[in-house]
């Protein structure tokens, strides 16, 4: 499988066999997001809480278009569409592929059903799956590109259904549960040591996708950065790392603060991570009491686990807790670079269950320590502006709309969160966001120049 | 039966053979919502498409929470609520009874799921039924007024149900179907004569509430008010009166515009009333062309039809309208004036064929003519701000902050729609919204000063 | 005099002998607005402090402009501009003369500087003297209205200079200082009595503007109203009827309030009248301590004299207020037939020291009482939405955009303030302004209904 | 001179004889601001266009509170501060400085007066020479870093001072003339080739500060980076390589843009550069011809000048520019890099004719080409986003928030404007602001990979 999906880069030919590989994979990815969307109501599916988010039909429906407007309506002659209407409500942003729905007014579509929606995908699995057991070995390798990038795609929207919904969920005050909380978890815990620092010694390192599997454009090319010596803390910042920070005052302190970051969080009234709740206001004792922050999660309102990573923070709060903290956000090329010999395929997932989950103190020390919970846990914001890298070309095609368009006001952010499907991660993978947005799986991690 | 509706000022003891009339009336008009939201999937009943509409689901369960919270908790000794958090999340505007969620977040609750509301209107129906058989006869006559008001806040709550899903599937590409149009309909009758006018001499009137059957507090108390003669068309205005205006370029012309409808109309670029749709620009010849527009209805895209009342204004249009006209808008005592002597009990009602008529021209002139389609079809703006009458109280309790409070800034709208209740009408009935409003079945009857 | 400014409405020929009359009423006003702005620096004089507010050199030019364009333009035959530019630039809102410069950035112009528009005011002036002396009898009859018109446009705008630098200089932390405070005022008088009422019959009464003077186009035609029988309190409410409902916590009760007002009391959080200036929290002892409290006026920071008319009131506030007091606002209607008989020439004005002053107990009383203030202290805000009277009609040419095309969404309120022109004045006079309003010098006379 | 300017970062000890260099140095830079204000009216001083920009006058006081709060409260023991007032009015945006007056309201301060802030500058004056000539050589060495910062943020302000009046009079339908055309200028010259491309290695450069002179702290440490081979255009844009762009049809063209740019576009309806004025539409023929372009500046309307660095570009407008042509932005190292070598010293600067001068192609030619007008046209947009140089510290104290806390969301731009003083530059300067912005005098040169 892994030879098929280098193709989307070399463009190569797949071989004949490859094809079953890669309907195994197609059908194995798409089932992922019914089981998803599957612990929800038709009415929760439609409900859009923000701009930024999407109801969960739409990403059902989205993610189809993709393979439609991009794989079917290109690659397969004589194609038509399921129905034209879906091309102007199921475009996100691709102005290459005409206009579009507003995005704010996602949540009014009712209509399409989601029985419709479901009918929609049915279809384009047939579709898909009749195209990739018919099409010419030279269509095929030259659609396959845009097949594999679907359903990394996809994978992308798998993440976004569980935040989008997160949010949507944390607006009702019934604090509605998506799944119950698996009872693997547990508190009793021994307290968490502070993290240790992993020494990094820099120098001309390489950064970007080396050219194995699939990656995304934005990943590309492959290129030397020169780095001074760091040192990245060997765990992302834990919920009782950041309690210490709010206690000392520091959601009323400017000096820790960007300026546009302060700014926001007074017109904001910030005063802990999204989806905490203290009754108590800032500054009295119950907004110290760790006992008494309730934290609301995909499982429901659950106390405070002070070990778990934090989570949904802003980069503005990233930031500040690192100023505090006398450390600093690190580099994306920095993460990259001690990252890079870690294998993302020890990230926990369970794909309903998304939570950060708190570190396994014996384990980590029995693995003799290391960088710990890069992958699987939290997004980790870092100091980098999303920006091309030198030579970056954006993909051929309306592809080309996939990421470059949005390399401006944005920070990278690295890692993966327990919300990722595991095999969606990389070293080289780049997220990001604008450094005000809290309603992802993001945490820190602290970084500081070597002494 | 409008002898126990009367308690509801007067306030005496229902004798015990009404109980069963209350029920009756109870269950028919808590049946009717059920119809109306029957067309509706779970989907489309969550949708909020702005602050002012509210879903169909919240409709369904506001109404019920208005019988819990106003009347089983007030007068059934020893009732619990059926969830406390429904009292919080059904509340609409009543500061008295708590803090109630935020009414452009209406369309986040996904959860209480459609058929948790069904149970709830379920549970409270019991309840009320089971009090109405077994309240003593002194907490039944303390109790009636509110009941009934129940009842006929829950019309209001039909009707609005019609208009805010309207306004949802408005921005719905698709233009979906409530309803299917009946058959009845018919566009080959012969073109619309003019309006006549109908002479009204004024004088001293008396305006608001006759103390027989239910009314709300705000068309009380009787009094006097003095009338110069006037003039009132015999019939609303209809899409072909209005599109002459619109062909005369009146939307580019400020002369006929209140200062601030002038302002709306350039910063929101109306050029039509809502739910027109025509791609020609304002000024082009098919902007002026009757056959190029169409009508988004509830029973989907409509070709315009020139005989129709002309719907969806704004307060603003209307005035617009009359001044281009030559005319003015009625005030409301002039309306309720004339309108005294009409039985509402002509009014056409399909509740789910909502859309207003045609004028019957044949019919019209068989009658010897006089008003014409004063309830029934569309809401008539008046000049009237909604204001208190001389000596108004507002009614008791909780259900003080019914009408009272809302008084600025909002025009009386007088007559009815083609989705409001037959039985829910009078002449004294005072409808009111804010002049920027469009989403209601509004039109315009035009009045002069007898010359 | 009094008779050449009856032509505005009558439009009979001025007698020969009252161009000089004219001419001297001219000089008058035109001299009253430049000791307004004499203390202001040509600084202060560019301020624009919100969108509602205008700067003081703009008052200056558009003042002119309004003889320039209405009467000049018009009734001067060869008249040419002073500047084309200034026709743009000092046209406030008459659609019919053209585009115009964008209100809310006057404040923008600092050219014209202040010393070419009052070079544009000697011009202005020299050619309507000119004018004045050489039209002949048919040119002047004509054009007599709108001069007189531009006259008593005039004083309103000196009205609107002094309010509008107030709340220029109230944004401005060092409180300035427009004039001193004159010496005659003191603060040891005996305590205030609770105002009276004065019983008023109703009945059929005239409301408007009898044929005699100058009026606006909005107090016509004259009509009769019928009232039922009320009462006016005797004064308007002081400072310290007002402290007593803040310290009754009202505003922190919604019962009392308008829903739109207790929205905007929110968003704004208003806890007192604008100006009202104490740094304790309300709630707090200090907060319903009078000696704690500062004013800002026109004389600067000054001591919260508990006797003064309370000023600077929302018709929110108002309303809310005379709904704590068990009261209600009056009608315009009741206030006009009640005023009717109290002559406006006893209003106090020094035109530079405007400021509400305390009641003359002793004086109130050796006059035997009655309806005491009613002119020249504060703006009483009414119940009467603003509103067309029965048969009105807007003057003809671009004056029609006078008053008409405002009537909505305002209030009438009634009486005149410590900054309005004494001659300006009279029981007919109907000033308007939205109820969120609050930088008029505004306050309340409460009315009831007569037992 | 530059000896004691380099004690800034040093910390050593300033040799008695430098008192009076650095004397002279700050009556030199004190004077240019007040020849800069020279031709402004205190009506002019006291505007406020936007909330980014600041008025004149706010920009005179403000320079001269940064030495007295700064410099003499902190390094004169004794020191009493001339107005306790001014310590709250003129602070910009230093959280460790205490409260300060909301930046979108400078331009209501008509007080202080003009008048005033002269006043305020002299005392300034008198007593920063005064410390000068009577602190300790201990006082002096630890308080020459600000003194010497105090200078240099004047000089930022002088140019902020000429952008900001820019933007003012750009609003003002007088197109006021700050100073007129210098007579020198002309546009007879020969046809502008397009630029060359001047080919740079790369490979593991220096950036950032040699220790040298003064630098803000954003400019340090010195540090290296890895550079693939690249290319610059000789000289940036010119407005005749600009309309090409736009005749192309470029700004109706979302594939060139960045997303949040595009959004903007669409949103302000931006069709060319700031401050161009066509009344033609985009599309007519009349937009295409450079005969008809006018362009606001500083001297008024001119006629759009093809040979002039085109000027008042967004970021966004910069990037699709560069990508139109098939180019990208250089990052501010590539741009540090090439510059390096590069004498800013040649820079033209006329203070009071701000405004880019075209090319002189014979003098380039014969200087053997190389990069062009990189100091002294235009700021040059980069692709890089403002952030901290590794092992970025901020300078202690107050001034830490100099610099630092602005450190995201925005783009660094390089060069130095016609407006910034020539001794204000060099090749490390990083100068920064959001990617929206237009107001400054900025404009775009290319870059691209070398093959």
């Amino acid at each position: 499988v892994n030879r098929s999906l280098d193709r989307l880069t070399r463009l190569s030919e797949p071989a004949p066999f490859e094809r079953e590989a890669l309907a195994v994979q197609y059908r194995r990815v798409r089932d992922l997001t019914r089981q998803l969307s599957a612990p929800l109501s038709a009415e929760d599916q439609g409900v859009q809480s923000m701009p930024d988010a999407s109801p969960t039909k739409w990403h059902l429906a989205h993610t189809s278009w993709f393979f439609e407007a991009l794989l079917l309506q290109r690659h397969q002659p004589g194609y038509r569409p399921h129905d034209e209407a879906y091309l102007y409500l199921y475009n996100s942003y691709y102005e290459a592929l005409g206009p579009r729905h507003p995005r704010p007014q996602r949540g009014l579509l009712s209509r399409p059903s989601l029985a419709e929606v479901w009918h929609y995908r049915e279809h384009i699995d047939a579709a898909v799956l009749r195209w990739l057991a018919e099409a010419s070995d030279a269509q095929l390798a030259a659609a396959a590109p845009v097949f594999t990038l679907g359903l990394h795609h996809e994978q992308q929207h798998q993440e976004l259904l569980l935040t989008d919904i997160k949010h949507a969920f944390s607006l009702n005050p019934l604090a509605p549960v998506y799944v119950p909380r698996p009872t693997y978890r547990h508190r009793d815990h021994e307290a968490s040591a502070p993290p240790g620092w992993q020494r990094c010694s820099g120098g001309i390192v390489q950064i970007g996708h080396a050219d194995t599997g699939f990656a995304f454009d934005n990943e590309s090319p492959r290129h030397a950065v020169l780095l001074a010596p760091y040192q990245l803390a060997t765990r992302p910042a834990s919920c009782a790392d950041y309690l210490a920070f709010m206690q000392d005052g520091a959601y009323q302190q400017p000096q820790w603060w960007l300026s546009d970051g302060w700014a926001l969080r007074q017109a904001e009234h910030w005063d802990a991570p999204a989806y905490w709740r203290n009754p108590a206001p800032l500054g009295s004792a119950a907004y110290a009491d760790p006992g008494a922050w309730q934290v609301y999660t995909l499982h429901g309102l659950q106390l405070l686990d002070l070990y778990e990573p934090v989570c949904h923070l802003s980069g503005y709060e990233a930031a500040a807790y690192a100023a505090w903290a006398g450390a600093r956000l690190p580099t994306e090329f920095e993460w990259e670079a001690a990252a890079a010999s870690v294998d993302p395929a020890t990230q926990r997932y369970d794909p309903l269950a998304p939570h950060p989950q708190p570190l396994d103190h014996a384990a980590a020390a029995a693995s003799g320590a290391g960088l710990q919970q890069l992958y699987g846990e939290v997004w980790e914001w870092t100091a980098s502006a999303y920006a091309p890298y030198p030579g970056f070309k954006p993909w051929p095609g309306p592809a080309a709309e996939y990421n470059g368009k949005f390399m401006v006001n944005q920070l990278v952010l690295r890692g993966g969160s327990c919300a990722t499907p595991p095999d969606h991660l990389r070293a080289s993978y780049r997220n990001f966001f604008p450094p005000a947005a809290r309603w992802q799986f993001s945490g820190v991690r602290l970084a500081r120049d070597a002494t």
